[in-house]
């Protein structure tokens, strides 16, 4: 591989000026500068992105860790936030977590030590909050708060508004129990939808009734299980999100029981990949893409120092479907 | 942040003796090294990735292309390359590149700057041949070959066998118009398969019948309109994947046709989230994560100088579930 001195030897200047010109850092006479492109051109010399990164203030990286890249609302996260960086000519670091409190130790290690711009971030382990702590550049929290931690920004749709707008509808469509898959690891986001969700059981009256779930489809499978058991008399199920709707679907039906006319379901996130389903998923729309688009912008002016909101709430929205029976003859 | 002189000062040795004591490149006196050490422990010293990467022959890290996170045959292969990796002290970056080809160079460009010990690709762009040819660390090529570009290493599962099996499990369960989702776009995959599907028509004297379908929902759905308008006659449909089969049952069955009485469905891949869809698809199964495990395994070996296989072939299996009539009595 070229060095920076051949490359000066070649034109005959100090390495200093091959960088001055490569940089735009300082006045370069215009002879010099000429000699230097042409020695470059001819050397086919690529300046070394580490060594570069550890003189320059910003390396251009931005570092991104997911819990699980395989559940669809995260995926399609990330690729929002990736197009923006890249738009911008940042470059994104991904790490799919499997919320291994371990690995995300490793990983935001690795982005400091890589210098990058800023991290965003979707995790609810308590320690990777210590390890953040640590971090000397911008943290972009998506989805999860961490509790103790400050991040720079924080970045959510309305969970509360959504775990209500669920429950209420199911309400009005004529369901007397409704049951809530609650997600059992005090996420922020579960945790605020299932208050929604209690808030409507004393607007009308209805009984608590709730199963552990996390946020993945074998979960859901069994959380779904769980309810026929637990609740034989349910019709109506507000699921943790759009994967798990499918699982309580699926379970469901292969045990007889019809949805929508026994049972109504409503889902959460509103994944592309849902429009595949049949029947469709009456589901809480959640706007992924500006969501992403967002994190990746606040980093962006974190960098240059400009002013960006600190706390981001996206509002949500039911998309009414064909999981639930229609409230508008009610 | 600490430097390492100031860990040298405060043990009372110089610079390059920290650095031997933590790379543990040379033999240093034990009462030094203890010194140096507590000064380490003491400053919370962290060295810097960057400059060590810059001296160090490994920088364990692998880099990762992928075309669509989005879809679950990559991110589980993602997965599986990640979890051998970590399980070896080694990272991954990942990049989605959405068969962008500026910016798979890019990426590919940062990897080899970044110094990582290896590259995993997955892509058909043909520029992203030539962006590798001139990496000097081992690249090992997954699902698709790219035509002129010498990999160390090629994995695959025997794409022809899938296409011949889902075809002739469909001829034998009685089809005789087999409609071929065929891949437009060159990846060696869909043609091998394509192949297969070509080699039944011939044996069981069937018309060729295909028409183009990417390897995503949004075009799994415009593919199976485009089939019932130009082959109503059609009785089985050999998809590009799980995800568009899901699409054909969603389409076929809108338009009222019953899968599988009146039209035959087989998928590729079996992902493991297809396990969620009612009716359960009939597929082809390739050994994900097998051939994830073994990626990484043979960027370890090459950046340890040990043996591996240049050529590896996976073998598939046909899955018989609900897409499709039993062969059993035929």
């Amino acid at each position: 591989m070229t060095s920076i001195r051949e490359v000066a030897k070649l034109a005959g200047v100090s390495p200093a000026t091959v960088s001055r010109v490569m940089n735009g850092t300082a006045n370069v006479n215009e002879e010099k500068k000429k000699r230097v492109e042409a020695a470059i051109k001819e050397t086919g010399f690529q300046p070394n992105e580490l060594a570069r990164a550890l003189y320059k203030k910003s390396s251009k990286m931005i570092g991104m860790i997911v819990p699980d890249i395989e559940n669809p609302f995260f995926s399609e996260l990330a690729k929002a936030v990736e197009d923006t960086a890249y738009q911008n000519g940042y470059r994104i670091l991904l790490c799919s977590s499997g919320g291994d409190e371990e690995k995300e130790a490793v990983n935001i290690q690795m982005f400091n030590q890589l210098r990058v711009d800023g991290i965003v971030v979707m995790t609810n382990c308590a320690e990777t909050g210590k390890v953040l702590a640590d971090c000397p550049i911008p943290v972009v929290l998506v989805d999860r708060k961490l509790d103790g931690f400050k991040e720079n920004a924080f970045i959510e749709s309305d969970n509360y508004r959504g775990g209500f707008m669920a429950a209420e509808y199911l309400a009005k469509c004529g369901c007397k129990n409704i049951v809530c898959m609650k997600e059992p690891n005090g996420y922020s986001s579960g945790r605020r939808r299932y208050e929604g969700y209690l808030d409507v059981c004393k607007n009308y009256n209805l009984k608590e009734q709730s199963v552990d779930c996390r946020y993945n489809y074998e979960s859901g499978l069994r959380a779904a299980e769980e309810i026929l058991k637990k609740y034989p008399e349910v019709d109506g199920v507000v699921a943790g999100n759009d994967i798990v709707a499918m699982s309580v679907y699926k379970v469901f039906t292969r045990h007889g029981k019809k949805i929508p006319q026994e049972v109504q379901l409503v889902g959460f996130d509103d994944v592309g990949f849902g429009e595949l389903f049949i029947p469709e998923l009456t589901t809480i729309h959640q706007p992924i893409k500006e969501m992403g688009h967002l994190a990746a912008e606040i980093i962006l002016k974190a960098v240059n120092g400009e002013p960006y909101e600190k706390k981001n709430v996206f509002d949500v929205k039911l998309i009414e479907r064909e999981t639930t029976k229609s409230n508008r003859n009610l």
